[in-house]
């Protein structure tokens, strides 16, 4: 294997990755258990919402001509006929003229009115109701379709499902909802000089911390991680490893150990076993990143330092994912901010910055890239393209947000 | 009980429901599950990370001032004596003068060495390396306490953990993380005109909603829901219901059918049982909101539309939810936004208009406060002050994003 990478360009890694991604796959949800997941399968209402004229207010349904010129000085003196009862269509309560009839919020309109008066611009003396402001044909008054007409779309397929868009599925009567399952996702570490969390490390050892924190992304973007701990940096181990975790995950993600012989340990066996398609990309952390594909599944070569793993899984590994999910407008958060001093770059390869953000103004965190608490002190990362050669300060970028 | 309200300001019904929250209870949870959770403990590193000066490139470990002027045409020609093996520190490894030793990225630096040259700038004949780039003193190199010094405060409990988070965790040996217990909130629906969502409604019903919205927000804010399905509007089955619920929950939500007669009798049902704190607040949507306690825990009755009932959740509700969850600052997460278009408001209530955002610019979505559409074509809220008289187009506003 060469010293040096054949290195190909972010967004060709990126078309690579998609090319081969598997097809999202299905499950029914509960819909009270559907936030966060993502729409496969197009929404339609299947009734008128709300299905009926409601009263949007408690107060009187009448005919809106009756309360013409009404107001405080000279009321619409109106006949109460009576209550309409929550829940049901009343066939026999009809508003003839100059009379009305009493109605909570999301009453049925009686037949004959066309408007609702609010209780607090009536007064009423036993059968006679003084209305004090004038109404319009059709105010505070929801038409049977006007939220949503039945057949009509609601929601796309690859929508990712809000608490809101819950209630709205609900209204729909989604009890239960077809949403994309969740890919599982292998974590396998690797690197000598790796020990458990659990471990106090010795002299030149490290924590894994990568796995979690791989888990812990990979659980809030929607997919089920699988931890298969530390293996030995030998190929035997690591061949073995492989070979259980395929048959059980969507993906594999190997996070490597920081030395080139473990990377090229890696590739090597990717290569033994599948296929390598990349070995290095033009992303500045996350070079010596690599992708794979054994049995038809995706397998990703990440860099062993946390926060180069977590550049690549974003820029690279993330879009596979939105893939995986079905998602057709990316989750990843942006917001505008302008960087407060000049940052420089090297032509040629797409660099990551994680820049800290504060009222607007992106401050980037400069350091020796094997730093972990950059990574917490910053907010998310500006993407500084691969033919720039830095950004300025005072101009506009994207940031986008952890 | 008085057809019309006593109305109290958004600040005092939440400064009530802060007075009388719970204490938050903790839990442990694995590391790699904890994102999402809010820390209940400060984190210290229980060791120097790395723990070891540590290179952060492949290359070759060197004296730096043995490197002085070296260059493409000058190099400096070192002995190399041997290979850093990774994951232990090699008592024997020691670097001296004009020599040097090759070192993988997260190799222990040797004694002796104090830079490390990438192997980029580098080429071998046997043993000797020649080194075409002088690094000055540190370089490449991570020291033993740079990112966290052992019993340093790594986080502060309050903390939202974010998956780079979970890394650092797992790095500082949490492999199970102090966090606080997800609150148990029970939703309780009432109403005479709800179905069940497996049911289509009939003339004057409309499907429930509201405990599907409820239990998939809370259970992004991190809280575990409780249904307990729709109850009938009559005093016994709601007393038996909460009387059941209670003791199952930490905060009970009452999401309230429309109509002022089952506000009514929730208000009524609450006092008998326990105190109404509050029936009644400034706000718009959501007005007819009560606040209450029945055997020391909270006890909402949220307005019946579901557009109106998200409000009084994300004003009224998640304070107390943030207190119960020992949160430090508010996940409420805002964006600056420009308002395309004058929004008039009524003097003396605080008004949340939900406003569609396009870059940086917030366009309120008028319309009757009955649709559930504007909830789902809307990106947030603003908060017009209950002292304002509207906000002027072009004015600068934080939008409160769902």
């Amino acid at each position: 294997m060469s010293r040096f990478l054949n290195i190909v360009p972010v967004a060709e890694a990126v078309a690579i990755v998609i090319r081969f991604s598997p097809e999202p796959a299905m499950e029914k949800v509960p819909v009270e258990s559907a936030a966060g997941r993502i729409l496969a399968a197009d929404i339609t209402a299947d009734t008128d919402i709300p299905g009926f004229d409601r009263s949007v207010v408690d107060g009187y349904a009448v005919r809106a001509a009756d309360t013409a010129g009404a107001g405080d000085a000279i009321p619409a003196l109106l006949h109460c006929t009576g209550r309409i009862t929550m829940g049901r269509q009343d066939e026999k309560a009809v508003v003839g003229p100059a009379s009305c009839a009493y109605i909570p919020t999301g009453g049925v309109l009686p037949a004959g009115a066309d408007a609702v008066v609010m209780v607090e611009y009536t007064e009423d003396e036993s059968d006679t109701v003084l209305v004090k402001k004038a109404v319009s044909h059709g105010e505070n008054v929801l038409l049977h379709d006007e939220d949503f007409k039945k057949g009509e779309i609601v929601f796309f397929a690859g929508r990712q499902i809000t608490p809101q868009d819950a209630g709205v599925l609900a209204a729909c009567g989604c009890a239960m909802v077809t949403v994309a399952k969740k890919p599982i996702v292998g974590i396998i570490s690797t690197g000598n000089e790796l020990v458990p969390v659990t471990v106090v490390p010795g002299p030149g050892q490290v924590r894994d911390a990568n796995a979690s924190m791989l888990a812990a992304y990979l659980t809030e973007y929607g997919c089920i991680p699988r931890l298969y701990g530390i293996i030995a940096d030998e190929r035997e181990a690591f061949e073995s490893v492989l070979t259980r975790a395929l048959p059980e995950c969507d993906v594999i993600l190997l996070s490597g150990g920081s030395s080139k012989d473990d990377r090229d340990m890696t590739a090597a066996v990717i290569a033994a076993m599948g296929k390598v398609l990349v070995h290095g990309i033009a992303i500045a952390p996350g070079k010596p990143t690599i992708i794979g594909r054994i049995a038809e599944k995706p397998v990703f070569g990440l860099p062993g330092h946390p926060a180069s793993a977590f550049v690549v899984l974003v820029a690279i590994v993330r879009p596979l994912l939105d893939r995986m999910l079905g998602i057709s407008q990316p989750l990843q958060r942006t917001e505008r901010a302008t960087i407060a001093v000049n940052i420089p770059s090297q032509r040629g390869r797409e660099e990551y910055v994680r820049v800290s953000l504060k009222n607007g103004v992106a401050t980037p965190l400069f350091g020796k890239s094997g730093l972990l608490n950059t990574l917490i002190r910053s907010n998310g990362l500006i993407r500084i393209p691969a033919g720039a050669e830095g950004l300025e300060q005072g101009s506009v970028v994207e940031v986008i947000l952890w």
